[in-house]
């Protein structure tokens, strides 16, 4: 370990990501919990940060940079946000560094869009941002694809974000299946597959009629009733349902002729893919994980080379 | 008590009310609780029922006639479905006897509409609508709306059930209310009132642009953080994108040139009312209490008579 040159954390609302990196960008170790903002504005920003050091036996005085929702008033140290339109490359000046540590802690800040009609901020996925776009679509409009709790769709030109939309899909998602009548529907159901008719119906039938959508949840429970539908493909109804919404938003706010990017990973991901393979949508796809990464490394250097 | 002739119940998922009429039509006595089938379930519907009767000093052995979801698989007795298109005057027709009552209890069926892509049921309004469109509506064309838990839009032509869809309107406004993160903005909001700018402003918006809906919703959040968005103004805005969405599903897919017809009460017919207005849609409104009633008469008179 006598070569790792700073530690990088995406610190999100539910998740922490830890890597330890060499000064040439080498991951020399990985972490990843559960502890995310949640959890350590209960246990404590730092005890939850030094116990992953710890567990990579990592010097606790190396440098640290932080994004995401450590950063938010509620977080760690609050990192403010920097208002669009905006560099990409403007989110690396506004770290926040936190007081009181021996360590040089950064914390990134987000970024808001301030309209009265169309409020919305994002922590984190700046970074990610940062990271999918820097290599490979420094020039061009992209529309950048976010999936997850809270769905992002990024509107960038030659890697300045010009505006942004929130979906809340993941989280609705979630508490729909906990917490509404759909849950019985729901009860036992498989993670949901791309592949399943019933997922890519929902998709497109919710992309081209998207005022129905909470009609279309509703035949999630009278489907089951009438017509047997199983656990699986209500699940998958469901989901088609919120996504095909979404993208259906998306698409009508962002311009169509930008290249669609979608930034994800794992099996979100895979359902993203299938979802825009379903309504005809050219894309390529960024691993989410690694554009955090990168972005990250990216901000160390910028701050500390 | 000596004229009391029947009963009238309008049990729902989580409502109970209960009429005791004479033979010609008259309120004898009347009685409202929170007993509906979810507590029925498990504290037995004949000790509900026995109860309420017993408050009212009323014999126990009269005639009930009851309606909604106590009619339901896992309700009191399964009252199955009559299927759309239906004359509504077909209901009265399938009520079930509750066996093993020595009073002579019947159950009013509901109504499904067993297509495969929009597939539907309701319980109880079918008897609310007879009891709306029997006396002044009994020919034309009606878009009947029955806001609630899960709001029904129903198509009536000559007294005849031809379509209808359901919207999670309500339910979704609760469960996002109390299990998303907009919990945090909404907390210590006032009542939502029509008359509210921010909810007139959502339900246009919403109406307007339903493939946004859960993107506005995140604007309630992010309106919060970035404008300071009053918890009241904030739950105004989270009731008018439901709302909006609602009725841009209800507007898209029933026939435009039918007479709307609100059936609703208190303050949810006064939000739907300041909805339509805003969205300078024609309408006329009859009391949903007193349909029911009226419905569960007919029923009885039908039955008995």
């Amino acid at each position: 370990m006598a070569d790792a040159a700073f530690v990088a954390v995406d610190w999100g609302t539910s998740s922490f990501r830890l890597w330890l990196m060499s000064k040439s960008g080498e991951i020399l170790g990985e972490r990843r919990s559960g502890e995310g903002m949640t959890t350590a504005m209960r246990t404590g920003f730092p005890d939850v940060l030094a116990s992953h050091l710890s567990a990579l036996s990592a010097p606790s005085d190396l440098p640290v940079v932080v994004c995401g929702m450590a950063g938010a008033r509620q977080g760690w140290v609050e990192a403010g946000y920097v208002d669009v339109p905006a560099d990409l490359a403007d989110v690396l000046k506004g770290a926040v560094r936190v007081p009181g540590e021996a360590a040089d802690i950064r914390i990134l800040p987000g970024l808001a869009q301030r309209s009265q009609d169309t409020p919305d901020v994002m922590r984190g996925e700046e970074t990610q941002l940062l990271g999918a776009l820097s290599a490979d679509y420094a020039t061009g409009e992209q529309l950048v694809c976010m999936p997850g709790t809270h769905s992002k769709w990024v509107s960038v030109s030659n890697l300045k974000v010009t505006g942004f939309s929130t979906y809340m899909t993941g989280e609705l998602f979630d508490v729909i299946s906990k917490h509404s009548i759909l849950s019985h529907a729901v009860e036992g159901a498989e993670t949901v597959a791309g592949d399943l008719p019933a997922f890519q119906g929902a998709v497109a039938e919710s992309y081209e009629n998207p005022q129905m959508a909470t009609n279309r949840l509703f035949t999630v429970r009278s489907g089951q009733l009438l017509h047997g539908l199983s656990a699986t493909d209500a699940k998958a109804k469901l989901s088609g349902t919120m996504i095909g919404l979404e993208i259906a938003g998306a698409r009508s706010s962002g311009r169509n002729d930008a290249k669609v990017i979608l930034v994800a990973s794992g099996a979100l991901g895979e359902l993203y893919k299938a979802a825009f393979a379903a309504l005809s949508i050219d894309f390529v796809t960024i691993d989410a994980d690694d554009a955090v990464r990168r972005g990250l490394v990216a901000a160390a250097n910028a701050i500390w080379q």
